[in-house]
Order: structure tokens, then C-alpha cells, then sequence
């Protein structure tokens, strides 16, 4: 098959043999697979792969159809369209997936789309929901709301009945993410448009004092990423005051009981979502495996709404 | 009445007018009143009473006798023994709290006990429990195990079927907390006992790279007293590769409304575990009301096991 692989620092398509599906593994033929900070630090040898992922070949999420099934498969045929968050491996031809990791395809998503859904809507779905606990009538913050879990994030707390701040640094994006239903402001305007109950925060350190700034009695403040940096100094008499807390996420480094439960939420309160096309996922741009060079390019520039997909069916 | 009373940075008994009981509160005679780390904030000008708090009259906690009731009044009546957390003025012959507030005061306890449950065994019960949703088989780590939320948390958390390190400084200490079931440990070799599930820290910023270090995937750490400074830094990638939070909670500046409910939960909790002694108050000195520079004195040195009690009624 052909895979990314990370040489010295850049990412090129190379020939790999195939993987072989183990007891309750599905081994999918990719369609699509989205690009994803992660893969950036990965690139750059910063954030290796977990235990039992593929170790050179990056990639946490993809959509694809099934084109073997290993012993003790249930839920899966050959045939099968789906889609799914792994530890790393998706931006291949092939890919092995745990059974119970895997997502089924809506109708409404073609490949590309589904391609870039699992890891942006698994983390806002967890972070929103299963982290902070987002309750209907909240305010929510979204940081960095053009990117792929930003977006993600904005969407399902419209559909939860929050009203959602979304902060973005390129003004010609603050259109199409009000087209989500969100306030879109300045990053520095942020904190000038209130208070909120739950603060997204993918963007890291140099948000750190507004977020716990903003945040109301009983606030939540959920992590999901450090690209501006991971060190910084928080008031602990602020976070008293408020009665408010600080939490960290990530999927990638989960054990598999722990993604599947993930999964099987978005399953059951994502997926009917994506069939009543109440959410969707806005695709930038795509390239093909052999230009991946290009797509993590274009992914680093920022300035985007939504995913940066490789199109691996070309 | 007699009432505690700051003035220029001291704390000295004076005369002040009898407080009178509004709709649905209580007026207690005060038999005793436990001495919190807030109070020493609040004598230096740190820490201001909140709304509809006595401005200048000290004390968190009491146990006595209710002596009158306002009008709408329907869970106590004159002549129960009572016990409660306020906002301020529990350093006084007489103190008023809402009935909504206050907890009935079990036969098991006397009044100089009492007068140090309420804050110690609320606090410890809402960071353990509410905040941080202790299970049973967890392993939490109580620093400055030795003050009056520490004594009451290492036995909490043991009730509660968790495994308790308890970090206190001076060694002669540390026999008395083995007893409640504790390991007692040095607070700079807490690390070297494992990691945590929970971590209760009333010490504050000098302690959080050590516990944030300590905690397991899924930890939280509950702040609930910053002495040792409160502004530290953290970092954001180890909280997220744990998945774990940080939560601050304090019960002083809290609306009537949660404070009832934090009572209501102590009540239906902890007051059963008092009634069968399986939880008790140790109480490490005694000063009348006319001692209390001296009181003060004795709690800023530390070096104590449990509570300092005003006792009202000498």
C-alpha cells in the first residue's frame, strides 16, 4: 500500500506492506482522512505515536470502506462504510482500526466529509459534553473556531442551546461562522462580550489568564490543544472564587475501552445530528496522498474554515 | 453582646448591639467557634466579609443554642443546639444564620467539638465528593493533613473506602493521622507514595508542580486554601495527557442557596458517620472569647493537630 511516512522531518508517500486485521479488527480501504494539529507535531518528532499505532506513519482519523474483517468481528461486514478515530496510521490506502473504535458512515457525508468528522467532533463532543458537562441556556466560548473542532464545537452547542462566542483571528471566517449561529469576534474581543460557563480553549498558554479571566461562578475551562504553548501561570484565589475548573483532553492517547465509550457516544448523539444534517463538516481543501507535503503546508498556514482532507481514493 | 471585633490589623473582644433574627433566620447563642485560615486573612485585610456579612466581626463556624427565630422559621425551634457555616460573625455571643444554613448538632459531639465540625467537614466533604467525585479503591493524597479540613478529609476519604497519604510537615504529627487511617508522609516525599486519584490542597501555588506531577490519568486536584501563594504555573500538556482537572472551590463567598445545599449534604452524609463516631473532631486548643489575640496566635503557629476553638460560653 501506499502511506505517509515522516523521513527527516517532512512527510512523503512511500509503499508499505499491507497491515493484517487481528482478533476484532476491521482493515479499512481509506477514502479520506483529515489532517490534524497532532500530525504537525508528529512531523516534527514533538508528539510521537502511542503505544501499539503505527510509529512513522501519521493520521488520527479517516473514513473508508471495510475490505477485511479480523476473527471476532461483530459489528462490521466487508462492504461497510465507516469512519473512525485512531492513534495514528489513517493516511494510508489501508488502515487497521479496532472494531469497536469504528463509526458507521451516515448516508449524508460523502468520503471527504466523513473523512475529517470522527477526531474534531469526537473531542468538542467530549470536551463540550462528557468533560463540562454543557448545559442548555449556557454561555459558551469557542477559541480557534475555524478549525476543525472549532467548528465542530460551535455546531453541537447551538444544537445543545447554548449561545456560543466563537473567537477567530482571520475576519473575512467571522461570516461563515455566524452562518453556525455563533457570535464571531476578535480573540482579544473575547472576554469584552462577557462571561461564559464553558471555555474551549485549543490554542494553549497564551489564552490561559483571559480564559480564567471570563469564566463565571462554576466555569469550566477544557484544554484540547498547546499550539501557542503549554506553560503558563494560573490564580488559584481566581479558580477559588469562581468555584471554577481547569480540565485537559485528548483522544489519541486513550486506551481502546476508553475511545470506544467516546465513539459510542458520538454514535448515539452525534451521528442522528449528521442524518438530520442539523451539523456538518466544512471541508478547505483537499489534496491527494502524493501531495501530502502540500496538505500539511496548507494546514500550517491557518487561516482556514474547517478541514484540510487527503483524498486518498485519487 | 460580647463579638470579636477587628480593628487596625488586631482582633480584640468589644461590646456591639445584639443582632435580631430576619424572616426565616436564626439567632444563636454561641457556645464555641472554630478559627479558619480566613480568618487570619481577613484580620490582615486580605480577605472582606462577603455581602450581607458581618464587616468586622470574624468566625465561619459556630455550635449553640438557638435563642430566638425570626418570622417563617420551620426547621429548629428556641432551645436547639444548632451548628452552622456563615459568611462571618461566628466570633461572637450571638450570631445570626438562616435556618436553611444550619445543621442540627448530633448528641455525640459537645459544643467545643461542634463549634469546629462545620467548615472543616463541609469543605472537606464538598472538594472530596462534590467536587472531585471520590470513589471507593481510590488513592487520595490530603496535604496539610494535620489543620481542620485535613483531619476531616484523611477521615472522610478512609470512611469512604479510599486509600489516604497525608502529607504534614512536622513529624510528631504523623502518629496521630496513622491513626485515622491514614500513611503520613513528609509533604516533599508525598511524590515517591505513588500518584493520585484526587489531591486536596489547602496550601496553594507551592505545592502545584509536585501535584500535578502526582496525579493519575483521570486525577483531579481541588484548591481549597492558597497560604503558600496562589499564583503558579502549570503545564497545559500534562494536565491534557492525563486528561485531568484542576478545581478550585471555597463555601465563604457562596450564595445562601449553594451553602444550603452543601448543608443539606452534610447533613444526610457526614452527620450519620458523627452520630456512629466514625468520624470525629479533634480539637488542639481552647481560648474564651476575651483570649482570642491569643487564639489567633496560637493558629498562625501551626505546628497543630485539628481545630482552635473559641469557647464562647467561659
Amino acid at each position: 500500500m501506499r502511506a505517509v511516512v515522516i523521513e527527516a522531518g517532512s512527510v512523503v508517500a512511500r509503499e508499505r506492506p499491507d497491515p493484517v486485521p487481528g482478533v476484532g479488527e476491521l482493515l479499512v480501504s481509506v477514502r479520506a482522512a483529515g489532517l490534524n494539529r497532532a500530525d504537525m507535531l508528529q512531523r516534527a518528532g514533538l508528539y510521537p505515536a502511542p503505544p501499539g499505532s503505527p510509529t512513522d506513519t501519521p493520521g488520527l482519523e479517516f473514513s473508508g470502506v471495510v475490505a477485511d474483517i479480523g476473527p471476532g468481528v461483530e459489528r462490521f461486514s466487508i462492504g461497510d462504510r465507516v469512519m473512525a478515530v485512531v492513534g495514528g496510521g489513517a493516511q494510508a490506502e489501508l488502515v487497521i482500526v479496532h472494531e469497536r473504535a469504528a463509526l458507521p458512515m451516515p448516508d449524508t457525508l460523502d468520503f471527504l466529509e466523513a473523512g475529517g468528522f470522527p477526531e474534531a467532533f469526537t473531542v468538542a463532543h467530549d470536551a463540550l459534553f462528557t468533560q463540562c458537562a454543557l448545559r442548555p441556556g449556557e454561555r459558551v466560548l469557542v477559541n480557534g473556531a475555524a478549525g476543525g473542532v472549532g467548528v465542530a464545537a460551535v455546531q453541537l452547542a447551538r444544537v445543545a442551546g447554548a449561545t456560543v462566542v466563537a473567537s477567530v483571528r482571520a475576519p473575512h471566517l467571522r461570516a461563515s461562522l455566524e452562518s453556525f449561529g455563533a457570535t464571531a469576534v476578535d480573540p482579544a474581543e473575547a472576554a469584552a462580550h462577557g462571561t461564559y460557563d464553558v471555555i474551549l480553549e485549543p490554542i494553549g498558554a497564551s489564552n490561559l489568564k483571559s480564559d480564567l479571566g471570563s469564566l463565571t461562578i462554576g466555569g469550566r475551562l477544557v484544554i484540547i490543544g498547546v499550539g501557542a504553548g503549554a506553560r503558563g501561570e494560573i490564580d488559584l484565589l481566581q479558580l477559588m472564587d469562581r468555584r471554577a475548573r481547569i480540565c485537559g483532553s485528548t483522544l489519541r492517547a486513550r486506551p481502546l475501552e476508553d475511545k470506544a465509550v467516546a465513539a459510542r457516544l458520538v454514535e448515539r448523539q452525534v451521528l442522528p445530528l449528521v442524518a438530520a444534517r442539523r451539523v456538518r463538516v466544512p471541508v478547505e481543501a483537499m489534496f491527494g496522498l502524493e501531495e501530502v507535503d502540500a496538505a500539511y503546508a496548507r494546514f500550517e498556514a491557518g487561516n482556514k474554515l474547517g478541514k484540510i482532507i487527503l483524498d486518498v481514493s485519487r
